[in-house]
């Protein structure tokens, strides 16, 4: 029989996250041709409090933000997180970009040769007692007999050694291209890839979602790496 | 010094989820008022695999949907995920649903006093060894002095005893009329949500998040109860 | 030389519409199966005035909206047409709706024989001296050796006589089968269409876009025919 | 009774557009302070033809585009048109551009005084005898006691002189301060909006929505000038 007064202390009020969201900005990323590419991010910013919060310091996420003028690398995010975690005396601070990445297209599309493509990117990034970064590219699937889009590729990494998202992509479309001539599946495509992040030292951590999209309802199978956090 | 090897053993591939997402459907949901009301859901359902799944099994998802002619209450929810669990030999079970629900107005807004209100609900349901459902809904909140839309609360809660959708909603809505009056700010609001939440006793775990549509960007707020899973 | 004056005049404020828009509400269809169909619609309603508007009155819209609870046919759409122009002293009265409709469907997807596939459907009318009223259903393009989503044919329409939506949905994909045997291209399956509507009595007038999903930019082709009003 | 034969002359194909749309691009605009700003563009191209066209060509669409290096300006505007007609021996060249636009605000919002806001806007151009563009802002609407977000200000409008976007944005905003002082209603913002429009002199044509957010459905009005189209 339940213990009511147990699971009312079960429900006592333990987290706290305040923060921004959605903030529409212009930044730059890092390149591997150009340095460096303009490109319009949305941002989200937040942090775990142990205590009540004085929404009058909302102000302090965007300026801390400003204070970097957009600029997105590895370094700044980090810094960022910091400046975040001191300035409002957070038990941890976490800060998510999201920013579509354009690069040169081989493939022959509607665009011709000279195209460019357009890939859904994400950087989350916390900061507690150690610093966790995860970064997320969403890459289109055509497969030479579709004729129009197949579907998605979405993978998930975490680093031991810094990687270009040129790099990052260009793996996700090896494992496409090794996954498609077994046999064009989510199954199939998904195991693939998996076993091509799996074989890369750079990569400590992956998750890969293949997307089908189907009529009426698209099929999708994930695959996850098992290994615990790794910090850098 | 790192082990590279045991790294190998970390990034072995052990998670296997496959399934059907984003299913656009006409479903029935219990209404307190009307007994039953009749709306359109989109639908995700997938299981946890030890092993390689063969695709041609994804039919089998959307005919276990079908057999329950889109009727949606707790028991068909949990039917739905055993015989998905059954079928496809699974670990583990998951099935979300996610709807707009409709429900008469009292406030004066632009519809007069005959108007409808829309809310947006969730219910994320899985079953492994024990049956867990998760139940979401999104109260839009407009102050009296606000003359326009001044932001969202989302609550997800876990139940010990049955609610209807229109308490959980006005059990919402009291929480921002009394925070409302302390100050119109997340951070009240979220507080004031938390405590109404932890005061109901049919409620065993509860996520509060408010959010304040700003200019260029949004502030929000969210509490948690610190609850373990609740089984039923 | 440009004569200022006259260009004074030419800016002067002529043009006046007010209303609601975006009303999201649970409605009935008309289904030759079912008799009836449910479904969640959006909502915009709005007139043409001569003269300023009193804003005291927008509740009005959404009072006669909710006087025919939701029931949508042509009859229907005609008296809340009529409704909106007296009851507003209106010069013309609109009405949109835009709804997704459901449909048995026999094109062996993921979800087997047993499926429904979505279409999403729009009726726009308009009462000044005549009633006006256009009709139209977007029907995904999926192609027997496509394996993913091809594209979309959205079809607007004008009747001579009535067509339930099942009749034009088939008529649409008749023309999409006939084009996709000569080729799978834009302008193949675009022209087909416009050629099978042409030859369809009861459509007085219709507009034909086929677009096809590619990477990174989806081509497409529309056609016209090139009838004037059509009122009934 | 009417004439069949004469309505099937009516029906018959008049009409054709071809294009490529969605195209996501980044780009850079004019820029009153920094000289050109760097945003992402989604991009429709289309033209009309008298007659059947090679789908062979729709890479062409892509190649003027790139051909400009995304750099948009009203001369490059007019060359892309100029191209476009040419290259693809059309009757007329459709030029639709949509981007976020990005100025400093002085409002102080939860992004203090160094924060930036964002505006939608689009440039939609078209080249047949004579060359015709349309620049449309949404500006948001934060009244001082709305302590949310009240609503949307959308003008279209065409010019007979240069405009900077700034220049624009800034005219809204005073329509929206002047109209607010009377009355926070659609119907006061946007009578006062057309009065600023209509005593600009560099402005020949404009429209206006004002859109306000309301519980459950959103209201709204829209004025016009009544000026036929003015070349340039």
């Amino acid at each position: 029989m339940k213990d009511i007064q147990n699971l009312q202390d079960d429900r006592r009020i333990s987290i706290r996250k305040v923060g921004v969201k959605t903030i529409s900005y212009p930044v730059t990323v890092l390149d591997r041709e150009k340095k460096l590419q303009h490109t319009v991010a949305t941002v989200n910013m937040y942090v775990n409090l142990p205590h009540r919060f004085k929404g009058t310091h909302m102000s302090r996420f965007v300026e801390i933000l400003n204070k970097f003028h957009g600029e997105f690398n590895l370094r700044n995010f980090y810094l960022i997180l910091q400046e975040m975690k001191e300035k409002l005396d957070a038990e941890a601070a976490h800060l998510e970009i999201h920013f579509p990445y354009f690069m040169e297209r081989s493939a022959v599309g509607c665009s011709g040769n000279f195209g460019t493509e357009r890939y859904e990117c994400r950087m989350h990034g916390s900061l507690q007692e150690c610093n966790d970064l995860v970064m997320e590219v969403e890459v289109p699937i055509t497969l030479p007999q579709s004729m129009g889009r197949w579907g998605y590729a979405r993978v998930s990494v975490r680093f031991k050694e810094f990687l270009w998202i040129e790099e990052l992509i260009s793996l996700v479309q090896q494992g496409i291209r090794a996954g498609a001539e077994l046999s064009a599946s989510v199954e199939s495509l998904c195991g693939q890839l998996g076993d091509t992040l799996k074989a890369t030292s750079a990569i400590s951590w992956f998750r890969v979602e293949v997307e089908n999209l189907a009529d009426g309802c698209s099929t999708f199978a994930t695959v996850e790496s098992s290994t615990s956090f790794q910090y850098f």
